[in-house]
């Protein structure tokens, strides 16, 4: 049986006290494609957005993508010290400091499509930024994940409440659409290695050139993604029987990228769309999902990005939903930024799929002619 | 050589006295790569969005895109006759009125992205409808392009001249961005008869099951082609050495169709950019960008249709330009309506790849640390 199926649980104690991530309700679902197939245009002509409309008709404020807001997570990663990236750690920090003036990528495609975007610290290197960045700090960088595990145990349900609170908080707010994106030197390599490791692929297929590295760099990449696996082995053991998304997340994954985990599981746990950036972010996705499966059904894919490994790793990932055909990422442009930038440029689709679906008229509404031939 | 590179000519007298494509300006295209180089992110990493942005860079109105106007125009076809459609002739004046009472597909996609719609009547069968459709009228439904050309030389020249004259007076009064949509019961068939006689493609490799019709009817499509081709070979010939675009529209084509080539002319002519739709409006935007290759570097393929010709379509004529890559589909989404639908999903994007353009930082202006490895 596919796991959307089964029921809600919640072991290790994350969601508020009576909260819970149910599925999209199937008679929502069933009547939602009746509707788009008794509307005046041939039958599936036009295409995702008929499914994007038709989950949207299912969640729980139906049809509603606005307000949306995006959340752009920062965090360090220990892991930098193994130079995998192109760029100094100094550089999260600056880019927080860009958001905030307004020069970033995500600040004028969040503009450009009126979505609000919310900066939250989930631990940068050198201390709090102060108002407006948002602090859920769970440290000052993780510890390198190829000596040890990023985080505790305990600091990595903490990023995931915080997570799940911040899209809780959000939707009482106001919100009907969620998106995550993050900022965080050498993110990559944490990324990589979730994705590894959640979806027994190997480090050699999902590495790649992330900022813009040289090959030689990838391969080295490769090879502390490898070593981080295996000093990780132990504490990476336990649970059921296949890899624990949360013990994942612990010892390979980074603040950043726990805290957009538990966005994920809220923004599902509240019912409405959420969006999914690139290549970091979807590790994040991907194991909030594997953790609750019913939470990919609220969630798209906003892009597929040009690091190679993100498509292969969310044809992977596809496997394992119940519906794999929802989980194809929506845009392919060739962007590969993070920040959430592959949200904001797909949002607008979440959007004209709605409003497609609530305003096209049926054969009947519209006295058109039904088809002969 | 290739062709943007070539004067402009006006052999047919369809350009007002004095007007002109030019290519886009090859230094103002050098000077916003170089700007877009410089941003504070990965080099490359807004992925076609860079593209986009430095071709709107270098337009008369740089980086503006609103107001924005979709014109979906109508017609109908004698071709009809020879059972080629799904749907009967009817549905073309039926979804006319839909377009009115704003029930269609374009109407919810266009509101929901902000750009304005007007209705052009080409040539629909059963006489005018009256305001607020725009009466540019060619006549009573085309000829039956199985027995000969669609419509006479004159006809032709004064559907682009009608094309011409709604883009630049769109932009006279204000329009930053135009885009071209349809509706057309039977168009699939003269459009899938352009692209295999301007692209020397054949009629099997492009005739598809367009609203959904079977297998059956897409070989007799096909047939229908062929038959089209060969009755109409002795007036196709004639001018230079390949295929005469305008006599191709002349033959083979339609009145929104012929109109719409003239809008992408006009809209280049204006120096906005112009978005293009589907299997349809593509055929003429194959047409026009074949009569003035510069055109085309105003033109973005909006998304890449469902109808299984218009892929190889635009591969092919992408062959026949000065840039191939900018002729790709910006959107993947399955879609097939028409109407001008793809355009509206599309248009987005280049209000996110303008603010982008415009708005991100540079390293300097951010004092954002650059690469180190």
């Amino acid at each position: 049986m596919k796991a959307a199926a089964e029921q809600f649980s919640d072991p290790w104690g994350i969601f508020p006290a009576g909260r819970e991530i149910r599925p999209l309700d199937r008679g929502a679902l069933a009547a939602a494609r009746a509707r788009v197939d008794s509307q005046a245009k041939p039958r599936g002509s036009l295409g995702r957005l008929e499914e994007i409309g038709c989950r949207l008709a299912a969640m729980a404020y139906p049809c509603e993508t606005s307000p949306a807001r995006v959340f752009t997570v920062a965090g360090d990663h220990g892991v930098c010290a193994e130079k995998v990236s192109g760029y100094p750690q100094d550089v999260t920090r600056q880019m927080v400091a860009n958001f905030l003036a307004g020069g970033a990528g995500i600040n004028s495609l969040a503009d450009a499509a009126g979505m609000a975007l919310t900066i939250v610290d989930a631990g940068c290197c050198g201390g709090p930024f102060g108002a407006p960045v948002v602090d859920r700090r769970l440290g000052d960088g993780t510890a390198n994940i190829a000596q040890g595990p990023a985080m505790s145990l305990d600091t990595c349900l903490q990023g995931l409440r915080n997570g799940i609170g911040l899209a809780l908080d959000a939707v009482a707010a106001g919100d009907r659409c969620l998106a995550i994106g993050e900022m965080g030197i050498a993110n990559t390599t944490p990324a990589t290695a979730l994705y590894a490791h959640l979806l027994s692929m190997s480090a050699g297929e999902l590495a790649g050139p992330g900022t813009g590295v040289s090959s030689e760099v990838v391969a080295h990449k490769a090879d502390v993604v490898r070593k981080a696996l295996l000093v990780n082995a132990r504490h990476l053991a336990g649970g059921g029987d296949g890899p624990d998304p949360v013990r994942a997340l612990a010892c390979l994954g980074g603040f950043e990228i726990v805290t957009m985990a538990g966005i994920v599981l809220g923004g599902a746990c509240a019912g409405v769309p959420v969006l999914v950036d690139g290549f970091i972010s979807s590790s994040a996705y991907a194991a909030a999902v594997l953790l609750c499966p019913a939470a990919a059904e609220y969630c798209f894919v906003s892009h597929a990005s040009a690091e190679p490994g993100h498509v292969l790793a969310m044809e992977q990932l596809g496997r394992r939903l119940a519906h794999p055909e929802w989980n194809a990422p929506l845009l392919h442009l060739g962007m590969r930024l993070g920040e959430g930038t592959g949200c904001a440029v797909a949002w607008p689709l979440l959007r004209a799929a709605a409003e497609a679906f609530r305003r096209v008229a049926t054969f009947e509404e519209a006295s058109v002619s039904g088809k002969v031939l």
